[in-house]
């Protein structure tokens, strides 16, 4: 066995099965790998921020960290931006890097730049293999890394990649990462304590809060104490529908947050951390709990925030069973009519997204009126862009349906920041996954025109305008051109129609909303 | 004025008046100074790799820097592969990326990273500015940076591009960069010894050397002492055809170099070291060149290589008047005629491209034909793929045809590596670009099944077979999809009347030659 053989089938054992692939020569023997060693599915992207992003909606939905491979520094460049947003999303990754042969490397060849800069920038581990008798203590770490729920990126010269293995003590599995503690009992009983001190109280979950099991914990407590229930404003995946609690987002502009969260004289933060703003802005504050609020951050990533809060509903007294009363009921908003907009589009999807979906959603200015309409859908999971590094739904939506094959993946998603990794439609097609594309056509960098007049450009001269207009794509031959069905609709009647053709038939599909 | 106005009004005064951007929250300020500040065109691309390799491709052919204006950590991500293409074709660039407001960034908004990195991976200089009193400096650092052939990058605060700008001594002109000092008169003398040694030569040229000016002085060499001449693999801007000496590419692999360059007992560079392998591979050199070679490397990237040519020349008492029989003779090949394969795309490409093209080359396995068949052809630009980063032809192009708008630019273009910058159609379309895309449509990336051969995989496996089949794309729909007129051709004599109609037309066009 070579090392690559060892890298691959080190990952395979931990229970790593698929690798979102975009090699080069340098990754050779890893890529001959993948078929000497059985167990681990490949599927190639047409670009790497297609590979990374698909990665990290996997690991959402899989909730164990995939694989990727990746050509060189050029090659994990392109990854980063959806690296970026894999890392704010708490998602696990085992990112493997060619590097040039050790002997070739000083000669500086013409694709050699400074890959652990760049890895170092979005890995929580990250390291060149120094020696090929070190592959195997390499792996094991990064692997273990990556199970630990953390992006961990391995760069392996070419050259160690077909040296023999010889690290047979490595070959043990590697430890399943760093070993959650518990969290320490004096914050469970200062959290009890500030809920139950009669104040209006809210809880801001994120991470696995959102889970079921954290949501109905949450419940307990709101049974008890009547608080109110909110997410982050771009959580990393959310359970949401029908039986669950009622809960709101976080919303983006601060003057709507802060206006949202004055109400509440205590806050705790669960799995997340208090809400910062987007941007700063001149005049108001970077973060949207004031000092003259009552706040206690408990900020895990992990499922140790399940457990504190579930110390917490039972340090006050909280009832087991919750009452059904207290949570969302089924109930969808009627199909609107007429011409699209995008409240209207966020709509017809509440209306129409099917139980067990998982919705990406990159709708950026056009989802403002979904996020309110979805506490009574049936049961579904919801992705958000967790970094604001634009172009993670195409991706992430890949990585979901290859994640939940049988789950419909619905990408909701802004046509500006689709272009980013519009090479993800090519993988849908190739693997035919169950994927619908809602393409919030209105030809415009929307959210750039509001962030202009809060800047106070409020009539943006010639070039400042041009840098807004982004007219001039046909989404149907771009989604075709990929193998994608599709299809543009201007009203409501046919954005309902066309969505339930495409959740009726296998493979990807393309629906343009023109706004 | 504030500083976002000094940012650009420097720009300008300094001469660089086209701005490649894709500009978020961040750099409100400055897109406004876009408008506020006469004399700077904006160029929109729809993804960051668009900007940055069309500012290199820019750059190559003004022979000037452009601005990139990138959207925080993710945005210059996304530049990387591009800039690390410019980093080796020694383009200069001026980029200004936003970061959050300075007050707001220690609260670690989702959309923060570590831009220092990124840029110092690619960047001969950068900085972020640490107070709104050093834009003023800052500035003139880096754009003085830029006219000295480096990519600087200044990393701008939002809340300091807003400040008022207060350094009125910054307003000077920044100095044109670092004063090129001459060659040492003993480099020269050894080069010119060597050279008249009796022994058979090559001069190796790169940089400003395969100019016109650069060009013709070796041709006095040539002339004087019959030495033969060779282009880098991968030449930043290369002038060739008839009129100018013959030139010879040094071949991609390795064997093929060192075979081509074994004859030579005395090999001098001038303006590029001595050839080193892409790749390394277990039992060739990385150095094309041995050591019972003589060798000289005189490694300039600015016009001291010229001067330093024309010195070896004189001290090789070289006739100033080149005899037009040295020269290349306008001679092109006849259109081959039937189905169309890689070889005769070329040919096809040789007998038709206009006098005064500007021709970019990253068809990769497809081009080798294309080297061999250029000698002859009308005088023109070549710009190849400099740092082996894919993606670079479409943008590089569009960058291209923004500097020189009476000239017809050719992108001959592989079409896997063209996925990764595919978005710079749409730019092409919106700026009536005069852009004739051809894609070398094999379906497939050839590169990696030709490096798996070498690597010993001779029968892929099933996953490996699935990473080089890139089947599933329909350029013509891509190409219409952003507004580019297209067309798909399966024989020469398609290739040649869809190569003629598009070079008649203005605006861009895509032809897919079915390989």
């Amino acid at each position: 066995m070579n090392n690559a053989e060892f890298i691959i089938e080190s990952a395979v054992r931990a229970g790593i099965d698929v690798c979102f692939a975009n090699p080069g020569t340098t990754e050779m023997p890893l890529v001959n790998a993948l078929d000497t060693v059985s167990g681990m599915r490949s599927v190639l992207g047409f670009f790497e921020g297609v590979c990374t992003g698909a990665a990290d909606g996997y690991a959402r939905m899989a909730e164990k960290p995939a694989m990727t491979l990746l050509h060189l520094g050029p090659g994990f460049g392109n990854g980063i931006a959806n690296l970026h947003n894999a890392r704010r999303a708490k998602s696990p990754m085992f990112n493997v890097v060619g590097e040039h042969a050790s002997w070739h490397l000083p000669y500086d060849p013409l694709l050699a730049m400074d890959i652990e800069a760049l890895a170092g920038s979005v890995s929580a581990w990250h390291r060149t293999v120094k020696a090929p008798e070190t592959v195997g203590r390499d792996t094991k770490e990064a692997i273990a890394r990556a199970f630990s729920g953390k992006i961990a990126t391995l760069i392996a010269p070419n050259d160690f990649q077909t040296a023999t293995f010889a690290g047979a003590a490595d070959r043990d599995p590697a430890g399943q990462g760093d070993h959650a503690s518990g969290i320490d009992s004096a914050l469970i009983e200062q959290a009890a304590a500030m809920l139950s001190s009669g104040k209006r109280s809210a809880l801001i979950l994120g991470g696995q809060a959102l889970s079921v099991k954290g949501l109905m914990t949450a419940a307990r407590i709101r049974a008890k104490i009547g608080c109110d229930l909110f997410y982050d404003t771009f959580p990393a995946r959310l359970e949401q529908g029908a039986g669950l609690p009622d809960i709101y987002r976080i919303p983006y502009l601060p003057e709507m947050a802060l206006e949202t969260l004055k109400p509440y004289e205590a806050v705790l933060c669960l799995g997340t951390r208090a809400p910062v703003a987007f941007f700063g802005y001149t005049g108001l504050p970077s973060v949207f709990i004031s000092e003259r609020q009552d706040r206690l951050v408990i900020d895990r990533g992990d499922s140790a925030i399940i457990d504190a809060l579930s110390r917490i509903a039972d340090a006050l007294d909280a009832p087991l069973d919750v009452d059904a009363a207290i949570l969302s009921a089924l109930k969808r908003p009627e199909i609107p009519s007429g011409k699209l907009d995008g409240a209207k589009a966020c709509t017809v999807l509440a209306a129409l997204q099917p139980a067990n979906a998982v919705v990406v959603e990159e709708a950026i200015t056009n989802s403002l009126a979904y996020h309110a309409q979805i506490n009574g859908c049936p049961r579904f999971t919801l992705l958000s862009l967790t970094g604001g590094s634009i172009g993670q739904g195409p991706a992430s939506a890949t990585g979901a349906a290859i994640a939940c094959p049988d789950r419909p993946v619905i990408d909701f998603q802004a046509d500006g920041s689709a272009m980013y990794t519009i090479q993800a439609l090519w993988t849908q097609a190739r693997e035919r996954l169950n994927v619908t594309t809602l393409i919030c056509s209105n030809r415009s960098y929307d959210i750039l025109k509001l962030e202009m007049a809060r800047a106070g450009i409020l009539t943006p001269g010639p070039n400042a305008g041009r840098m807004t207009d982004l007219s001039g794509i046909n989404w149907v031959k771009l989604g075709e051109a990929q193998g994608v069905s599709s299809v543009s609709v201007h009203t409501c009647e046919e954005m309902a129609h066309a969505l339930e053709t495409a959740l009726a038939e296998d493979g990807p599909h393309l629906i343009e909303l023109v706004l």
